[in-house]
């Protein structure tokens, strides 16, 4: 039996540190000084596209973590996702040096509009040709909303409600040109065929929109959807519309109950094939000519992490002040006082180990921020990746670096080889879109 | 006596078409077909960094002109700016490839919030190392209200009210970091100095924004602030904020009435210097090796514009309906009927020449947008734009293309070169950043 090729994606965040709070201070590390400019992301992005990954995924927020102890000098002093560029601009410094890898952006559904949003991941399709995805999100922490206007977060429900009209309103403007609508006939100066595009008039409960798309057809059409939803709602809304869902567990019954759910969502509720669903594990992996080395590395890394940082990225995480708890009592022994869906929620990021003290969770968590470590050679690597495929159900893993670029640029020379020696991960790219790479296997 | 530089700025808009309605019909146009992909904007921006230009200026709308007929259908056949996308995801595909260019993007503060505009531009500024602007438009049409939530725009005084305090929110942010904020001490693990970075705690009447702007100091700090008024509260808001007017005037005289009272504004109501505030006029040159041939080019040109389009995009400019009118009486003699504010409008439009007809301002509308046509020889060319200099009292101007790319490569083989030997353009780039252009002489 042909084994189960892998999706790769590279994953990111346009800021300093990526998903290791002390990545930007790894003696190694050059995006930490560099991030603000366009050339080590080009460089990213080419040894991306040289171990012939799917895509560059970069994640996003809009304000610093301010939870813990009720301050942001914790997300400024340790760089905690802060400051955070806008992600959307960044994407065409890179998709002018590479031609098949993909880009997906974070973008929030509860702090954009549909009209300006659709407008512009159309426009990055085009500019991309037809490489661009949307990592739907409805955003998760208080500082945002206060920098638009709100002094809290919307419910949860009231954000996914909008983030089910936003969609549906972006892909109305998607459709709202018929493929064929652009004539381009110089002679009889016909550019468009006016019959051919027809306004929306969309009147919902958070948009009236009257469309048309200001945009012409785009190589994908629309770009691939991505989503991440852990809650109820968020893992039904993935389950209708992401072509890609992002899964964060820490081990492979984790992934496997993930994996399993989504696709029974999908295929249930919502009449999908299963297939139509990729699901890509966040994973962080740390490799070394010896297993020797990748440990003594993976403890640098380790040793790296600053307690309060630590502590305020998981607060910010979970949008919730954990500065007053006893920090050396396991967790299945913290009083919770009405709080105890937060730390059920805390648990699952830790992989449901209760039995850990609330310090060694948030170095935890500081560390790869709830994606598991994968450490060793490239064999004993592969060999984790493919068991965690098998065991878990996913259909591939979206890789945080540690320091940038070089950690990419060891995947790509030392794993990438075995992966695809191995049968597991693809040789040439074979489609030109997004899409393609996700629907090649 | 030294004579007095012109700044030199290209002028399009990310859309088939720029500012002469039958661009991209024209046998040498480029931009038309390929204007959803990078390469003919690296070439455009590349071209006008070889004539040593300031900058690219891009225009923007949001929905397709909908007054004339109370349709969109022309809008569509002739592309009128129309698909139209993006502009700011498009300007790093450019900025990569260029050094010294500046990039100004047109963005709406009626339909944009300010927290992740300024987000942007700050983004924006890294990515192209100091070289953006930021033009401020309240925008004028109902068919972009449409598409955020509203039946009709806001009206002038509260999109002028919005603006202001949109721009103040803006400054805010960007003031928010000191800008020695970011240390990077790996050691220390001190990435930001918390101290040096401040929440804003905006209260308004549009807009609460706590802050701070979630990017690192930019280059230039701010975006350069870029502004087109012609209305009264247009010329303030210009005089006040702007470091670079953009000017639509037919005529000589229409140009020195507005150079003066932009400067006297800025002066006596704002307490700037006057060369504070540079002021670009629009036009469009028509190059050729001889009178004849040019004149042959704008015939041309002109015989190209189709009627119905040329009615279409002035409607759509006035944000009101003409095709009822009489096409062939002088507009002096037009009954107007409560709209005689927007006649007049129209009449300034096309430099006070009201003994033309509606048909033949329309057409001359379509032709170049309300922009002087400066035809001739290279000779001839600049020797009118000496005059327009001295006359006008400008400082340089914004040149929208005929064909797309030749029309600027014309330019800056032809014209350039001219301007040069006659001390009134660079020869080389003595700054780096936008500003630094702006601000040399």
């Amino acid at each position: 039996m042909a084994k189960k090729k892998m999706h790769l994606v590279g994953f990111m965040i346009n800021s300093p540190m990526c998903h290791s709070i002390s990545s930007w201070t790894h003696p190694r590390d050059r995006v930490g000084y560099k991030w603000t400019e366009p050339e080590v992301w080009q460089e990213v992005a080419r040894t991306l596209e040289r171990g012939k990954f799917d895509a560059l995924f970069l994640a996003d927020v809009m304000a610093p973590f301010g939870k813990y102890k009720n301050r942001m000098d914790e997300a400024l002093r340790y760089a905690l996702q802060f400051p955070t560029h806008d992600p959307l601009v960044l994407i065409p410094t890179m998709s002018v040096v590479t031609e098949h890898l993909g880009f997906a952006a974070t973008a929030s559904t509860t702090y954009n509009d549909p009209y300006t949003l659709a407008r512009r991941f159309s426009t990055l399709d085009h500019l991309t040709k037809g490489r661009i995805g949307w990592n739907i999100v409805t955003s998760i922490q208080t500082n945002e909303a206060r920098n638009f206007g709100q002094q809290e977060m919307p419910s949860h429900d009231v954000r996914y409600a909008r983030a089910r009209e936003f969609l549906e309103v972006c892909n109305k403007l998607w459709s709202s040109w018929e493929p064929d609508a652009v004539v381009m006939d110089k002679e009889n100066q016909i550019f468009t065929d006016p019959t051919k595009v027809k306004a929306i008039n969309h009147k919902g409960i958070f948009f009236d929109v009257a469309g048309p798309l200001c945009c012409a057809p785009s190589p994908q059409g629309r770009p691939v959807i991505i989503q991440a939803g852990a809650s109820e709602q968020g893992r039904d809304y993935a389950a209708q519309h992401a072509e890609y869902v992002f899964g964060l567990q820490l081990n492979t019954a984790g992934m496997r109950a993930f994996s399993d759910d989504i696709r029974k969502r999908a295929v249930k509720k919502f009449g999908r094939k299963p297939e139509e669903v990729k699901i890509m594990y966040g994973i962080q992996v740390i490799l070394g000519h010896t297993e020797a080395e990748a440990r003594a590395k993976q403890k640098m890394m380790a040793d790296l992490v600053p307690f309060e940082g630590a502590m305020a990225i998981l607060s910010g995480h979970l949008n919730f002040d954990w500065s007053e708890y006893d920090l050396d009592a396991p967790l299945e022994n913290i009083k919770t006082e009405g709080v105890q869906g937060i730390l059920d929620a805390m648990i699952g990021m830790i992989g449901g180990e209760k039995a850990l003290t609330l310090r060694e969770a948030a170095l935890m968590h500081g560390r790869s921020v709830s994606m598991p470590q994968v450490m060793g050679t490239a064999e004993q690597v592969a060999d984790q990746m493919e068991t965690m495929m098998d065991e878990g159900g996913g259909n591939g893993f979206q890789i945080t670096p540690t320091y940038i670029p070089g950690s990419f640029q060891e995947l790509v020379d030392g794993l990438v080889p075995v992966l695809q020696k191995r049968g597991l991960h693809r040789e040439e790219y074979t489609g030109k879109t997004l899409r393609d790479h996700l629907r090649e296997y």
